[in-house]
């Protein structure tokens, strides 16, 4: 859950989000819209739409909130692709097919997810316009090299862009 | 679980489950026969296959009870594939093959589960003789036209009906 | 969990598991190393990345720890891809793909995993140099032949090799 929770205290957040962490967010006083895997909805800002993932999924005071889920956020005609922490799975060709994908965040770190040969397999079923690494050198352990990763990417003709810790970019 | 408990007793039914909510049942003073997803078991009715779904599940009283599922129930030689809540998935397709389809149940929906053109998708993968759209309208976030999906259906040459609350049908 | 405490506190071993299964062995004073599908990790005797597998997980004393998984083991540069207690699904042929694989464990009993049919398909999906059947004939209802499956993945040109209860291979 991360900071989540005391940011949407100070903004007054709706939670976006598979409906047994919803619920989760509802029952600590929280504004919730429940979904689930495979469903979309058209908010004010865009539509939100949740892809499998494959992964767990856990708070932290020990509870089971659903499944782990990505999501598709379609925003101007824009699709923008998280994958959430996941392993690498075929689904996401059939993603791709089915939503053409413009922005694609995907992780590279390893051990709790796909390391770099499966994101650039990923990436290769999804063929997005633009990849961003993510989910790499928090610890040690899911250490590795972005540059490695765009590298590989571009090999597969693929546009990769690294951020730097803080940097923003226009999508 | 809806009214299954009530009825359950009411019937002296056996629940048939996967193994976590087999026990949550058990636990609760009913029969079950546990299973699992991809298995198999021939009951006196009919055989059971449980199947691969994408969405969450938790009991009302917040225990996680297994994976969520779907099943095929195969009568007198007919296969009935009951999709379950879920998303889109590639492994449909695979089922498909595995099980020609006579009877397919997917939800059209959207936001809880697949919305009408992944439905629509869905059953080129399975291609069942006849598709019954499902999990749609009950409430407005849920709004979807049956017969939208019917139409789309049949473009692509598979038989649809639509069914009242309360209509019956003979498979 | 079986008897897994009991030889952790014995030898005191590391549970090499996914992240909330990891927890909960932590939790309980012991060693381990936390990772989730589709992640990879280099340790003293070798490779161990973690697969997708459908199914589900829960502890004895009814926590969720976490979706269920199997692995794959590379020592000396050979795969032992170990499914653990799955149905059948497409994910397996990329699996294959990605990691050439010597050795595979496949369960067979259906019920609670595939059964025969599910699993000649896992291994021509996966094509392992040798497969090695389990999960079968602990209880009636898992009552399965290992030798109708080893002539079936022969009939596939896959090598088999049943295992007595007790026997040891070296791989």
């Amino acid at each position: 859950m991360g900071d989540s929770f005391k940011i949407a205290k100070r903004c007054g957040s709706t939670f976006i989000c598979v409906n047994e962490l919803a619920n989760y967010c509802i029952d600590r006083g929280f504004k919730a819209h429940n979904m689930h895997i495979g469903g979309g909805h058209v908010f004010s800002f865009g539509r939100v739409k949740f892809t499998i993932a494959h992964h767990g999924s856990k708070t932290p005071d020990n509870q089971y909130v659903g499944e782990p889920a990505g999501f598709i956020l379609t925003i101007k005609n824009k699709n923008i692709y998280y994958t959430g922490d996941t392993g690498l799975f075929y689904d996401m060709k059939l993603i791709g097919e089915m939503h053409p994908v413009d922005f694609m965040l995907v992780p590279i770190g390893d051990n709790f997810t796909m390391g770099i040969p499966d994101a650039v397999k990923a990436i290769e079923f999804v063929n997005p316009k633009l990849v961003i690494p993510m989910h790499y050198n928090t610890w040690p352990v899911i250490n590795a090299d972005p540059y490695e990763f765009k590298k590989k990417a571009e090999g597969k003709g693929i546009n990769c862009r690294v951020l730097n810790f803080g940097e923003e970019i226009e999508l």
